[in-house]
């Protein structure tokens, strides 16, 4: 990647002295970047361009070339690439248009791009890409004409438009790039390979993500994983809902896939997630300036009551707590502000406040011990020096070891101070529930950096033997959907205990089998051709003698063939009846993250209240605890209103080996235990159902 | 109400020559705004103030005085309302602080103003405001030095540093005001007042509040239901959060009330409520510049597909659907745009994009029937001429019948095309989702418009003179808790149904009842010392047989004197058991609202997923339809999942008979029915238990 990021040397396919022609720009904006090494332009027709002397082919440069990057049309791309290929190029940026976004033929000129770079080693970035920069390394080898501040934030984006705007967005707020990364199509590089570099530059602190569909879900998850630990990380994945999913395909042609696993990579990664460009940008421009919170503390400085309220408002809102104030610091505050001035927090300075009062407050309550951030907010009333307050801001609330971001709320005034804040690299914005905002994220952000979670998942032993044998049976029948009890073997193979049962042809074996199991007794009817069992009729709990199973028996056989006549009935299943609290344990498999497991409360939670929680396998210790906590119904798992707190140790064990089983068999393509019966603290889970569909074979 | 918002003439009292006193800005912004009517500046040691004679005081002026807005200190306030009295001056605008904000004393000499209005027949605005301007009546009488734009939102704010946010933002967005009325400590004039002239001015077409607390929760609910007809109100009421709240009381002394009680009120009275000023600005720039949407489908036209992806998550968080287009709009955008454009929702009209083809684009999907408003998205790449678009979109985005909104995304180069946009009376703003956001209240406030649900409460009768006997007996008996027979004597005397049952005092009493009413029944301590009886062991369900019955009436007896020991117990009560599904219907009083009816499923959804919804009564039709159906748990009550439908319709018309108690009973604080049982459809419902509380007697 180093030849992509620091390449020595860079020949422009396609330059062009064309001023309109982007192989143009491309050429004059490494130039005008003072880029250091060797620049060569490529163009069959001319023998200068921009003062340098052309080349007619990549393979009439005399040195060698680390970089190219390429600006001919779609269709001359691949003789470039075979070129490049054979001049030993080491990685190419394909700025062309015209691939995969335009559809089938597109996407089959891409695959040969790739194909290409491939067989000589070179690494591709694009093709329908704005290009890359390195501020750092003296090179924009992008195509926009708008010169970017340098500074530490790091950016890789799907989307040139977005690139654009956060460059336009750079020069306003004085927020400076170290690196700046159009993606495009992603035939090769990808966000994953970016990460990995980027986690080790050492001149980039932020790294900001837009993202449209990810490639390798799960080595982004890893190098998410890895880089976030060090640097934060905000992802912007547009496509969230169905109708801007719909958008996004048509767009670029991404595999968007269902939002909610994105939602659980990015929390398992340690990633911070937001849904609009505007936190995005707000969230970029505090990391990139301001030392981390020590803990969740803020305090308010303003000078207007009305603002002061709102910014309170917006901190239960965004998880901060309003701070406490010493006896000290309060008193510090009486002998320094007027009396009418409110000296607890938020500090009231009163809106006749001179940036020295200004100054007073903020540094006494930076001085509490409990404090860990402050918001600096200002109404631009007639009797405030609105200059005088953010230029005296600007000389000392960069210099402090806590976080101060301003909120100026107004328009044209207060756009003056906001301006001369973020040329001082105070981050400042035009609300408090903004300003707020960006606080709250940097103090999740410190809390996960604290406490990242484990990084190892839990791994534990199955029967894989026994499994294997499972699968091949049912396959050899030509099912791809498994019985209840098939099911339940599986599940038992991997330790999960399901309630006694056993599958009876007659009622009479069933009563001597209900027998022996102890009654009361759960009668279900045993078909792998039914799915639903308790919709026809084909479920009974609690039939308590011998008698009433025999009864039942004949009654549930007849009720079934008559609603499901073509099914295939193996008898009916006698099983002990376990008492416990109904959850839910799934798992299907996405395409780009593999298996997902779902859990929540059974019955009208998960289908009514929708109270479930997502998480990619392999799981770790701490992915399972945050799983079982993060459900809104948790309380009734612990035994609130009086109830008895459940088996939520083994309830966890369940979820292990559930991840397990769909770690070990990719080809089972659907699990489900619903309901899994938790049972009294240390009573232990039983699977009373078992829901097990395989993969469809070519 | 006219002489304070178009007065014939104005004395100034507290005028003054030093141009650094708020007497001062206050006669110079009313000179200067071409106030036409008389003007007296008062001042009892000048002859002339700015060019006008002074008079020494109030009675000294020759003419009529309609209203008098004085800035003379604090204490010397009651005696310059005196004067205002004899003179008959018809409304004071009290600008000098130093009242209730500052505690007790303060307090004491505010209410001292307000005793000598009343006398007088005075109205007063303020104490501790900025003043009040009404733009076509060429008035600023406030001491701000921002001169404000003429046009039609009205402002009513609680804070004057809000309003100087406001005004300052006003001048930036371009974004008019016909009248700005800071209302301060609202010692007389309350935000219900100004919104009763509001609603008849004809140059006021949006009404924006910021509110800390309100005076007459009751007035206001029905003065902004009323106004909401014609004019979208917009209200920003801070203090949400307990930490909100906290800042809130220490500024200006506000009782904030509870928030959920707010947000019903609002939401019963069709006002708009947002959560942060930002979304207060975005709505007042959209609504007082574009006309109503006719319903809620959505075009987006960009220049980049990222934007648009990110336009269309918004759609779906803000009530937005993207709209289909017809065949003809697809073939019309086809024929004209380029053949990379997407021609479907959201439109993409390229990088390249000029001004002609956004306008073309826009104006054909604005003629399509499914698209009701429009958001122009802008990338500020370097192809696109970002102030000839906004140039172009200017001079005809105005003229059409649906709303047009801008969302340029970026900095530097996108700013200056939004404030073309702006100046030329077209929302716009900096990301896809405020742009959105903004067209989504539009479109929430149509449907509340089109429908804004009953205005009669729904009044039901019920046997007061009953009730008034039951309490009478109560408070003879120097209690203010009810014991549940009480409780339900109570209910059925507003004919809520209540399930069969006797209190007996013997077990053999009981045993007899029990077999008269049917086996099985509930059996229930009855002691009005006893609130939670199950605690206490003293509920017992299902009990099937007489000699169950006499057993568990002395087991019974015997736990709940061994655990509440100074209980008085007056037997124990046998139920007739119901079946049906368990909500909770409860009812407390809010000091500014008065009865707030709560509604939720019993058990968990209450208490662990706080799923309820809260209503003010008097309740209507509509209000008892929203309540019932907003929970988040209502298809539990159709029938969900295989479930039987609860009589929904008898559900509701307890609920109706709850808030009548409520109405006709102001000395019940607090009533709960905890679990209402709800019966299949048809089935009826049953209050099986019932907590009534009276308030207490001074």
């Amino acid at each position: 990647m180093k030849s992509l990021f620091e390449p020595e040397s860079i020949a422009v396919v396609g330059a062009s002295s064309d001023a309109r022609k982007i192989g143009h720009i491309v050429l004059y904006n490494l130039i005008h970047s003072k880029y250091r090494g060797k620049l060569y332009p490529i163009n069959p027709k001319a023998s200068e361009i921009l003062g340098l002397p052309a080349y007619t082919s990549l393979t009439a440069v005399p040195g060698k070339v680390d970089q190219a990057v390429v600006c001919v049309p779609n269709t001359l791309v691949p003789s470039v690439m075979e070129e490049a290929g054979i001049k030993g190029v080491k990685s190419v940026v394909v700025i062309t248009a015209g691939f995969k976004e335009l559809g089938k033929e597109g996407a089959m000129l891409e695959r040969r791009v790739g194909d290409i770079a491939k067989k000589y080693g070179m690494r591709v970035l694009g093709p329908n890409c704005m290009g890359l920069m390195n501020t750092h390394h003296f090179m924009n080898g992008t195509f926009t004409n708008i010169q970017p501040v340098s500074g530490s934030v790091a950016i890789a984006s799907q989307s040139g438009a977005v690139c654009s705007s956060l460059l336009d967005w750079s020069t306003a707020t004085g927020v400076g790039f170290s690196t700046f990364i159009s993606v495009g199509n992603k035939v090769d590089i990808d966000e994953a390979d970016l990460l990995e570099y980027l986690k080790n530059d050492p001149n980039t602190n932020v790294i900001g993500m837009y993202v449209e569909g990810a490639n390798r879900g799960r080595e982004l998850m890893r190098q998410l994983r890895e880089a976030s630990k060090n640097k934060p990380i905000i992802v912007l994945k547009s496509g969230r809902t169905s109708s801007g999913s719909k958008a996004a395909s048509s767009h670029t042609g991404a595999l968007s896939g269902s939002d909610k696993v994105y939602d659980a990579a990015f929390r398992q990664a340690n990633a911070i997630r937001v849904n609009t460009i505007d936190e995005m940008l707000d969230l970029l421009q505090v990391f990139s300036n301001m030392p981390l919170p020590k803990g969740d503390g803020l305090a308010i400085v303003t000078n207007a009551g009305g603002h002061g309220v709102m910014a309170a408002d917006a901190c239960s809102d965004h998880g901060l707590t309003l701070a406490s104030f010493e006896k000290e610091t309060i008193d510090k505050l009486k002998g320094y502000l007027p009396a009418a001035a409110n000296c607890y927090n938020p500090v009231d300075v009163l809106g006749d406040a001179s940036a020295d009062r200004y100054e007073f407050a903020i540094k006494t309550v930076m001085e509490d011990p409990n404090v860990s951030c402050v918001a600096v907010l200002l109404a631009p009333l007639d009797t405030v020096d609105i200059s005088e307050v953010a230029s005296h801001l600007a000389t000392f609330a960069g210099k402090v070891d806590k976080p101060v971001v301003g909120a100026f709320v107004g328009g044209t005034k207060t756009n003056e101070g906001i301006k001369m804040l973020q040329d001082a690299k105070i981050p400042c914005y035009d609300s408090p529930d903004r300003a707020i905002r960006a606080l709250g994220a940097m103090v999740r952000y410190k809390r996960m950096k604290d406490n990242p979670g484990d990084d190892e998942p839990v791994l534990v032993d199955g029967d894989k033997e026994k499994v294997k044998e499972i699968i091949k049976a049912v396959r050899a029948s030509g099912r791809t959907s498994l019985s209840e009890s098939e099911g339940k073997e599986i599940l038992m193979a991997y330790g999960v205990p399901v309630p006694q049962e056993v599958t009876c042809a007659t009622a009479d074996e069933a009563a001597k089998a209900a027998a022996s199991i102890g009654f009361p007794v759960v009668m279900k009817i045993d078909s792998p051709d039914i799915a639903h069992k308790s919709d026809v009729g084909g479920v009974k709990v609690g039939v308590s003698s011998e008698s009433a199973v025999k009864a039942e028996f004949e009654l549930m056989m007849s009720k079934v063939k008559a609603r499901v006549p073509g099914a295939h009935i193996n008898g009916v299943t006698i099983c002990q009846m376990v008492k416990g609290k109904e959850v839910l344990i799934g798992m299907t498999r996405d395409e780009q993250f593999g298996p997902v497991i779902t859990f929540g409360l059974g019955g009208v939670f998960v289908e009514i209240m929708k109270d479930v929680t997502q998480s990619i396998a392999p799981l770790t210790r701490s992915n399972v605890d945050n799983m079982v906590k993060s459900i809104r119904s948790y309380a009734i798992l612990t035994g609130a209103r009086g109830g008895r707190a459940a088996d939520i140790k083994s309830l966890k064990d369940v979820i292990v080996r559930i991840a397990q089983i769909a770690l070990d068999f990719p080809e089972i393509s659907e699990l489900e235990i619903n309901p899994l019966m938790v049972g009294d603290e240390g009573k232990g889970t039983y699977a009373v159902d078992a829901l097990v569909v395989l993969r469809r074979e070519n």
